[in-house]
């Protein structure tokens, strides 16, 4: 092949190219248009969305009937610029080889299908100029992920994916086993002894890294988790998958108040990473997808965030006089309702929700002076309500061990949690941002089964 | 807190500070000495290797009785640069506070513990030396991957984890259900009826996220996986773990002899790139872990890697006169011995290695002429052997379709797999290189528990 030889068209058409002649692209057809004198296609290598356009000046001279849209060829050419049109420069065929074609049936013809039907034809649904896009840009964006922390010295966790505990609560979780569910072993009460399982224990899906992030925050001080999670909820929404990937960073030495300054720092540097670094991708998110996101995203980056405690929150929301479908009650969750109205209406920019209920929060949250609240924020920005949700840990050995008796929590189990408040324990903090919701709020994509290559839902696990 | 208001003490040793005076660091205490008039800490916040050394010059106005070995404290002091000594520069302390103290019954207080006993309490070895630097470096090698491909125009690529194929024949699966394994539903047969299980079939956690790459890179160009991975095999070695993550490079329009470039210029990056980026953890590797390590690593940076088939390794290998466990035959698989006698004895460098009998190798890979011979490679290096193992992928539908069916492989399952070589096929290449092998041969380091943070082996899933 020419794999080294030939010219990506990303490159050509950002004309960082040392040579316009005896340039050779590999790729796909994307159009084929045929006259007497001239033909020309549209060759896409995967680099960019963009095309580069082949024009064919002699076309029966060249093998154009066997090539047609999805046929993936070879085309030695030279290049020229071309003045008063979008795309400034294209290609002069020389030799045009096909590699591979397609045939008639290839489902891509039409040049626009319904996201329901690609999501049926997902291998090939990357072809197209949306998840092309949204392709690149969950790469790119990961790596944003990565270069954040990087930057700011914090070491990158791998936690582990399969765990014998569930404690967080955060959700159902998948079992994991070797057995033959045919014939299980059994214990002499004749129930399912896990003890001859692969782990030698019941093991299932991680649901989060956070109580591993919290481990190794206590030793290397700011961490970070970027792997898959999973939930075993029969939720068959637009915002939900059974798989997905989360960012969890954890801060030793580190309050509410602080980090709250990091959640704000690190949501508009996605952001502006996501302007400055993937502008078509944007461009074509802003055009295609949804109208004015660029907007959107740029009122964030320039907002300070507003601070406010849940109990200030459930003020608001009560003086609001609005009809809300859930009651607004001291106590209860806060609904997405709620959270956009105080986002949406009320500070007209993202909001931190702080100092929660107890009784609504997760265990390791830290119990505020009050014993009736917990150190939890969540951070809402305007169309969704929460996107990031984290909270200042209970350092308090005492406190945290009185907390998960009361919750009737395996208190062996968790001794190693325990253990780092024991020793050398510190005020830490973290939170948890899925990476899917953010590519969806940066993007304006609806459904969260097409950010994801391969969505995992309840009756799929396709491909 | 004082998140912000600190100095990181890998800034203050490489004197990377605006100010001498008034210096917050926050930390834990690795080391306490005492006399009348002077006192000495050792504190350690995890961003470094190193520790900054506290001078307590009126030991007895400090509460130093209730700071011990793994307390936490904050400090905040003068700077002050010392000659002469490894550290040039510590701290003279003005105010000292303990945050978490630490009992007597911490189990790191001895200086020296064994790997073994240490994995029996993982939640407190990062605080080591040797788990700190092993953590930082796997931080920074994981980063050192994607900024590899992605300054190379590669997309990263989440393959996904719950999977309902295991073709790849690469492992034993890990059965992934929410069945109520005491009571799953049955059909009529008395066979347990996956339609009932939540993905509506059997799913399992993948080996591999080759497959799903080769879809991708058939539509982006070129695309890497970098995720966790799965093997539910009883392999209690000190190289195999249930759990781990896998780097999946897959580029389009690409042979195995293009692909060879890559790989070598892959781990030379890679080889290089801990040299020069990760000095301080190079430098414990090579003076704790396993001496001559950076000199290994040199060479196989400075090295033409060697290229020879499968069929010439063999006849080298039958001419070589020794005395081998399994003895050499046209048709056997590859053992580590002859491996490494192909680079260790032979070439002195590492080795590529073509051409493989096709019995032994995947039924993706592409067959040659010969009929005999598949384009597959694997990367041999000095002292383990195979490192990466790759393929040209079969890119013939016929083909590839006629060694699935003699596999006698589920075609239907695999009709998508097929479909990418129906419409625009493409010749493509791909490898993968387990990262905590990387780790492994890059550090020294014997044993893959000791480069996970929370390894999962048979028997074993804690934390």
């Amino acid at each position: 092949m020419d794999y080294f030889e030939r010219t990506r068209i990303k490159n050509i058409l950002e004309k960082n190219i040392d040579n316009y002649k005896d340039v050779i692209v590999l790729g796909w057809v994307r159009t084929k248009r045929v006259s007497k004198n001239i033909a020309f296609l549209e060759i896409n290598d995967g680099s960019t969305l963009k095309n580069l356009q082949i024009v064919i000046l002699q076309p029966d001279k060249f093998p154009l009937d066997s090539i047609n849209t999805g046929a993936s060829v070879k085309i030695k050419g030279y290049l020229e610029e071309v003045k008063g049109r979008e795309q400034s420069i294209e290609m002069k065929a020389e030799e045009i080889t096909l590699i591979g074609e397609a045939p008639v049936d290839y489902p891509m013809q039409k040049k626009r299908h319904t996201f329901e039907f690609l999501r049926e034809i997902a291998h090939l649904r990357p072809r197209t100029n949306t998840f092309g896009v949204v392709n690149r840009f969950r790469s790119k964006m990961a790596y944003a992920i990565h270069k954040f922390f990087q930057d700011r010295g914090f070491h990158y966790i791998h936690s582990p994916i399969i765990t014998t505990g569930d404690a967080e609560g955060a959700g159902e979780v998948f079992t994991v086993t070797t057995f033959d569910l045919q014939n299980p072993p059994l214990s002499e009460g004749g129930e399912i002894d896990f003890s001859q399982d692969f782990f030698g224990e019941e093991a299932g899906l991680t649901v989060s890294g956070q109580l591993e992030a919290e481990l190794m925050a206590t030793a290397l001080g700011d961490v970070y988790t970027f792997g898959p999670t999973f939930r075993a909820e029969n939720s068959n929404t637009s915002r939900h998958a059974s798989e997905f990937w989360m960012i969890e960073p954890e801060m030793a030495f580190c309050d509410l108040e602080e980090m709250m300054d990091i959640i704000e720092e690190f949501i508009k540097f996605l952001f502006k990473y996501a302007l400055d670094e993937c502008p078509e991708e944007m461009e074509f998110f802003n055009k295609w997808i949804d109208k004015g996101r660029i907007d959107i995203l740029k009122k964030i980056i320039d907002a300070e965030f507003a601070h406010i405690t849940y109990t200030e929150a459930i003020d608001i929301l009560e003086k609001s006089g609005e009809d809300f479908e859930f009651p607004v009650k001291w106590g209860m969750d806060l609904q997405s309702e709620h959270e956009r109205y105080l986002t949406e209406k009320h500070f007209k920019k993202p909001v931190m929700v702080t100092d929660y209920p107890k009784d609504i929060k997760a265990f390791y949250m830290r119990v505020n002076d009050d014993d009736k609240t917990v150190r939890a924020v969540d951070c809402l920005v305007p169309q969704v309500g929460e996107i990031i949700g984290g909270s200042q840990r209970e350092e308090r050995y005492d406190v945290l061990l009185k907390r998960m008796k009361e919750l009737d929590m395996n208190i062996e189990k968790y001794q190693w949690f325990l253990d780092i408040r024991k020793y050398g324990t510190v005020p830490h903090s973290g939170f948890g941002l899925g990476f899917e919701r953010l590519l969806m709020y940066i993007s304006g994509m609806k459904n969260i089964r097409d950010v994801i290559p391969f969505p995992r839902t309840p009756g799929n696990a396709k491909f």
